[in-house]
């Protein structure tokens, strides 16, 4: 059933790439061993492990012994906070509560870790806002900055428009205010370079399933020489050099160093497909639906190409709603809704409940709860998008038929 | 290599059983869509992470609300104590310090995680000592209870010794005294049964590595109703009930189900093989190495059979230094070693270092360093056990042969 669905929404998940898949099967079926075990079964698994790291740290730009394998994005996320909380209390006992500087677009790994720490008491936290194409502006964060401040995180590229943030820009200015940066560069690992010295941040997240490796593995790049006061996901073995306890998911740690090895092979080539094929189902849609003046879409996100993700298209369609629509072709077509309506009167009623990311862009109702997140990714070919387009085209201009909302 | 190589290591890591791996396997191939999402590819995954949910409540005697699935042991055992020192802070606020009491020889997950907390100013704890045996005395537990007390956490069987604590008995008590009750069933489940109302706790952790499933995912039973005062491992995404945020480990997911699945419907047969194959193994080197008098080994553990795990065989050998045997056999037997020596000279000049568990214990050094961790599995054999036992009778005759240490 799911191969006659076209599938748009790699930013959700990818699947396992073959390669990937074939790389960890030796992993399922045969070696087996405790990589902390002294005998000749660890050894393979010990071995795998460490070349996944060398492979992780090449696509990051970063040595091998920066890179602490996590079970998610989630976890490095808030890791990353926690571990500039920690490092801060060590260093300025009874100066206050550590505040984090972030923005109104990240993903709840942030935003709901600090909304729980907060309420504990044991941190402060400023979401700083962005433009109407999703941007932030640095001066925003810098401007949040207090002497109390622990760290800068800032995402990549945001999940839902692709908004390529200025974590350079960021970073740089942040480090010389000595304040630590971290981003979640989930979405952007694979689609744009993601160097964490052109970057310039303190600490990255990666993702598995976003590149094309499985669920349930994520990194938590950490530059050498960042002192996070003995935070850890978790304590109890020396694991991960000590950084993070648990025996090691071999498995999933095998299929994250062979995606981030393919990602670095394809630097060159994916994202130029990945761009085709979205500037492609961009330009259908448009044209179909876009109307006269053009006012019957909105693609939601930056203007300049450059600050987009090559593979991801927000766009709102006027007169649909797109979480019914998603719904009804949810046999045919994989994608996702900038809001939820559960009623076709919700739209108009404000019963939609519609994504921080496009409420924070201040995006008109009439295109948010129209909107699609659509992602293309390495597996998407033209045949994808051409039906894809089809089937949105037929649905929005089959709902703007009828009854007027 | 790996295959010539006898596997008597089972309380590191079992080898993930065919039926595991070929209910992954499409898991790993085909099915790999966000089980959040609301189209065609997430169905297969959310199906199957429910039934997986099913078998692992079913193998508990829970239901399957209860259980949340997480990434390892040590997150269970970290959320366990996290929950339990929340959900007093939420009732107790300004009444001081939470306290956990423990055992000295429970995992590093535990212990570890409690000493970092402690260092951190969050909570106190309590480490009971156990007996010659390694068993706990559940009198010691309950009078380590104080007002403040919010979590008591006793391992069901230790992995090293195997013994079986008495859970039971200290969860009645415990419960008595208004004490929430976690138990770290790592080891136990699958050689004998783990039945959370039998136990009587309010959490529990299990451990896929431990029963035939990947490293990589464990589970957390939670009992129904059981305050945890909005602790969580992650924060973020509503995965997991809202218990656990971050994207569902899918495959692992699928082949802990599947683990818990066979433990269930083994539990009549397994445990009888485990025994048939330790029994044998403990024979054959107590007979050939026990000397006239016995004196030649030390079985470390419950006397009493139905209090040690049936596959495990704690031995130290008089003469033997165990950790250096198992580096010159290393190819040839997969095992364990209660104690670390760098050099020969180490045991008699206070080189060694023996683990926690036998140190709890009082073994007597000249047996620690002599001991071996030996446990059998599933797919153990007749012949691993004949191999096993010669290799060491071998090795233990040529060390005991050689200089007087």
């Amino acid at each position: 059933m799911a191969h006659r669905c076209v599938y748009l929404d790699y930013n959700a998940t990818t699947p396992i790439w073959p390669e990937v898949s074939r790389a960890m099967a030796p992993f399922l079926h045969e070696h087996f061993g405790n990589p902390s075990s002294g005998h000749a079964f660890a050894t393979p698994c010990r071995e795998a492990i460490d070349a996944a790291r060398e492979s992780t740290g090449a696509m990051l730009g970063c040595a091998s012994d920066e890179v602490t394998f996590t079970s998610c994005g989630s976890e490095s996320d808030n890791f990353a906070i926690d571990g500039a909380v920690r490092g801060f209390l060590k260093k300025n006992a009874g100066r206050g509560l550590p505040k984090i500087v972030t923005t109104a677009i990240e993903h709840p790994a942030v935003i709901e870790h600090l909304k729980a720490k907060a309420a504990f008491g044991e941190l402060t936290y400023e979401l700083v806002g962005v433009d109407e194409e999703g941007l932030v502006n640095a001066d925003d964060v810098i401007d949040a900055i207090d002497e109390n401040t622990c760290l800068v995180t800032v995402m990549h590229a945001n999940n839902e428009t692709g908004a390529i943030q200025p974590v350079a820009e960021i970073a740089r200015r942040a480090r010389e205010r000595g304040v630590l940066t971290h981003t979640d560069a989930a979405q952007s690992a694979g689609k744009v370079p993601v160097k964490v010295d052109a970057l310039g941040v303190d600490m990255a997240t990666i993702v598995g399933h976003k590149i094309g490796a499985p669920k349930g593995v994520g990194a938590l790049y950490i530059r050498r020489g960042t002192d996070l006061g003995d935070a850890k996901p978790f304590y109890g073995g020396g694991q991960e050099s000590g950084r993070r306890a648990g025996t090691e998911n071999v498995l999933h740690i095998v299929g994250l160093g062979k995606a981030c090895e393919i990602v670095e092979r394809e630097m060159d080539t994916c994202p130029k497909h990945l761009k085709a094929m979205r500037d492609d189902l961009q330009k259908r849609l448009v044209d179909a639906l876009g109307g006269t003046d053009g006012s019957g879409v909105r693609v939601n996100g930056p203007r300049d190409d450059d600050k987009r993700l090559p593979n991801t298209l927000n766009i709102g369609i006027k007169g649909l709603l797109a979480s019914i629509t998603l719904m009804e072709l949810s046999e045919l077509l994989a994608a996702s809704a900038g809001a939820a309506c559960h009623t076709p009167d919700a739209a108009t009623s404000g019963g939609a409940t519609v994504s921080s990311v496009l409420e924070a862009m201040n995006v008109p109702m009439e295109y948010a709860v129209g909107t699609l997140r659509l992602s293309v990714g390495r597996h998407t070919v033209e045949r994808d998008v051409e039906r894809g387009a089809a089937l949105l085209i037929d649905a929005a201009k089959r709902q703007n038929a009828g009854a007027p909302r």
